[in-house]
């Protein structure tokens, strides 16, 4: 008898008959004498088609009437979901973020949830209904629809986990849990039973893409057990399978934790990586490049300094590809010039491989063989960067597969844990 | 400086191109000094996308899931034309019908409006924006979402412009107007440049589909000026020529008025006969025979009794001709053996004509000149029924051209009235 929170993504809601499918699940949950909430994403596609009109209109919509317009493919869901828990005899009640309600702040296209409240859905699980609550949506102070960006569903899952006091938030996705590396370019990678909240964060910002990363952040504060698991699954498996399938994340280190030192071996060919020569060793001067570039919107990831010689030094840092020449062109236009650069070089053709694991902090000697196995495989390492629980090195994207197949098995991560 | 509110249907609404066109004929009466109010439609197609995708799930959809879903439409469109105003220059807002708040009660799918707060709305004009709220939709005491029904959008400009107390409600269409007849019949058909709401509401209740008819009992209740008009004219024509175009829907008698006898021919195929024969003409006699119609939610239109003899009479009423078959079969199941009928007969293939004219209180003859014409033309009436305003008859359905263009002659609306 636990209150239980499904996610349920646009690829698992994206016909009448996998909605039908998602509905058995959930009565099957439910039939075994759990309180259902289930929190879906709009149909595949229709956030697209919704956005796609909204910039037929205005080639900068207003994010107001933005989310106005986005907020309703959520709500297509949630009336059809509970339809088709009705049409196999489960009773069932949709909601809208405003009508819980889920409020936020008032950034529209990427607001925050600021509070749930949670009497009318416990009102209608006392009264035996599953609550089915939009995803991805909420209400300001004044009334307006806000959404939380995109793949904010997994967000809102967690929040109203969060919010209800659930046992556990299950999220289905397309994959069955969260793997030691992308089992499409390491045969061996295996997947994880536990991780932790904090690993998961290092390992969805670098590209392991299972869960949008403020949910992530949302369950490490409110401590919500967070399970990843298939949606592919027959729905009719037994509910004690499903509920010890994929991967939990969890806000407990427990001893199992302790003796996997490495998760995961976390990758990425988004970032570009700039280079400003030659630049005068003095206080500021970091403020003066990144100044311009933030100011263009320019998200910066890493960034490196390397010591001076002779009162110059060059530094370095990596921003989305994507924004690799409008990078280049703000640091020329307006920070070239001012600080005396000797020269700005750049390459778009790099790859960052991270090693990540909570148990990093109470081991030594990780990035030593991080380093030597990349030299056995002839592997050059342009930049390096490490925080408590990861050690992430830039190299050129060519070698990537490679050095994450090595460091994978130099890490024993096809092995099971001792 | 007037508070004018405009609706838009559909078809106005059907892509972004048109969408701009709305915004671009809103724009134009806003920079003549009004105060303005927007309700438009879902864009064309969605509403039945929409209700498609339920009947996919639930055979009969869950009324408040449906309401639920089918409200997602205008939410759509009310965003999409507050960007295209804000495109080009015109401070927008749109709103949900539960933001304003429209008040209705619980009748999911059916939804009558209750209350319309404008304390919100006046203070946006007051600020100089465009107010665009969605037609079709409100919520209920409990916080949930409903929809007035098909077509509702016109009631909900009208309803709106009674709550605003705005000077005009603007229902553009793909009419330019309300002819004395459908033009399609009668080439001599000519449009009214005033017609009463009851003139209005007898004319749309009988086939002149061009306003939804609770709307017009809206406006006729509320005293609300409504103008239907074309939204097919370019949206840069003087607001001043607008204004005066299409037809005015008023809740005044004025003396022009009195001098049109006639206002329209009304017509429609819709409708089936249905004769119960040899019947015991006993008190509770029309109730036996249509309580069990009524139980299987079809609607009666005309019911006729003839006088009887020898202590039996013979009873008729209409019905949709989509009901027609199941009309014959609840009278074979449930009624035939009750009440000992002699005989159940229908038909399909009949029209219903109708002359319609406020100035009928004060004349007489018109009847007869209706039924001379007809018998002129060589046309058998065969059932006939009379309203204060208007007279029916039902004739085979071949000959309906043939009475609509004869009547339009004969009550000489194709001259403008003296």
């Amino acid at each position: 008898m636990s209150l239980i929170v499904h996610k349920y993504g646009g690829t698992s809601m994206g016909s009448t008959e996998r909605i039908k499918n998602v509905a058995k699940r959930v009565a099957k949950w439910h039939a075994a004498g759990h309180r259902m909430v289930v929190v879906p994403s709009a149909m595949s596609g229709e956030t697209n088609r919704l956005l796609g009109l909204a910039r037929e209109i205005q080639d900068q919509p207003d994010p107001r009437e933005l989310d106005m317009i986005a907020a309703t493919g959520e709500q297509v869901s949630v009336g059809l979901l509970a339809m088709a828990l009705k049409a196999i005899g489960v009773d069932a009640v949709s909601y809208a973020g405003w009508q819980v309600p889920v409020r936020t702040n008032s950034s529209f296209t990427k607001a925050r949830i600021e509070a749930i409240e949670p009497e009318r859905v416990h009102a209608d699980l006392e009264a035996g209904r599953v609550v089915i609550i939009t995803g991805f949506q909420g209400v300001d102070p004044a009334g307006n629809i806000t959404t939380l960006g995109r793949g904010g569903s997994d967000t809102s899952a967690v929040a109203v986990a969060a919010a209800l006091g659930a046992a556990e938030c299950l999220i289905y996705t397309d994959v069955d849990g969260v793997y030691t590396t992308d089992p499409r370019i390491v045969a061996e990678a295996r997947r994880l039973e536990k991780v932790t909240f904090e690993e998961m964060l290092e390992m969805a910002s670098l590209g392991s893409k299972v869960l949008q990363i403020r949910s992530v952040e949302f369950a490490g504060k409110y401590k919500v057990k967070t399970r990843v698991l298939s949606s592919l699954t027959p729905p009719d498996i037994p509910v004690e399978v499903e509920a010890q399938s994929g991967t939990l994340i969890t806000f407990e280190e427990d001893e199992k934790m302790e003796k996997a030192v490495i998760s995961g071996i976390a990758f990425n060919r988004d970032e570009a990586k700039i280079t400003v020569s030659g630049v005068p060793d003095r206080p500021g001067i970091a403020h003066q490049i990144l100044g311009p570039v933030a100011d263009a919107n320019i998200d910066v990831d890493m960034i490196i300094q390397n010591a001076s010689e002779a009162g110059m030094t060059d530094f370095s840092f990596t921003v989305h590809r994507n924004e690799y020449e409008k990078a280049l062109a703000v640091l020329d236009a307006k920070v070239k010039g001012p600080i005396s650069a000797g020269k700005i070089t750049g390459d778009p053709k790099i790859a960052k491989v991270s090693v990540v694991g909570i148990g990093m902090r109470s081991h030594v000697g990780l990035a030593s063989l991080m380093f030597r196995t990349l030299s056995e495989e002839g592997i050059n390492i342009q930049m390096i960067s490490t925080s408590e629980i990861k050690i992430s090195v830039i190299i050129d994207d060519k070698y990537m597969e490679l050095a994450v197949r090595a460091l994978h098995k130099a890490f024993e991560l096809d092995q099971p844990p001792a």
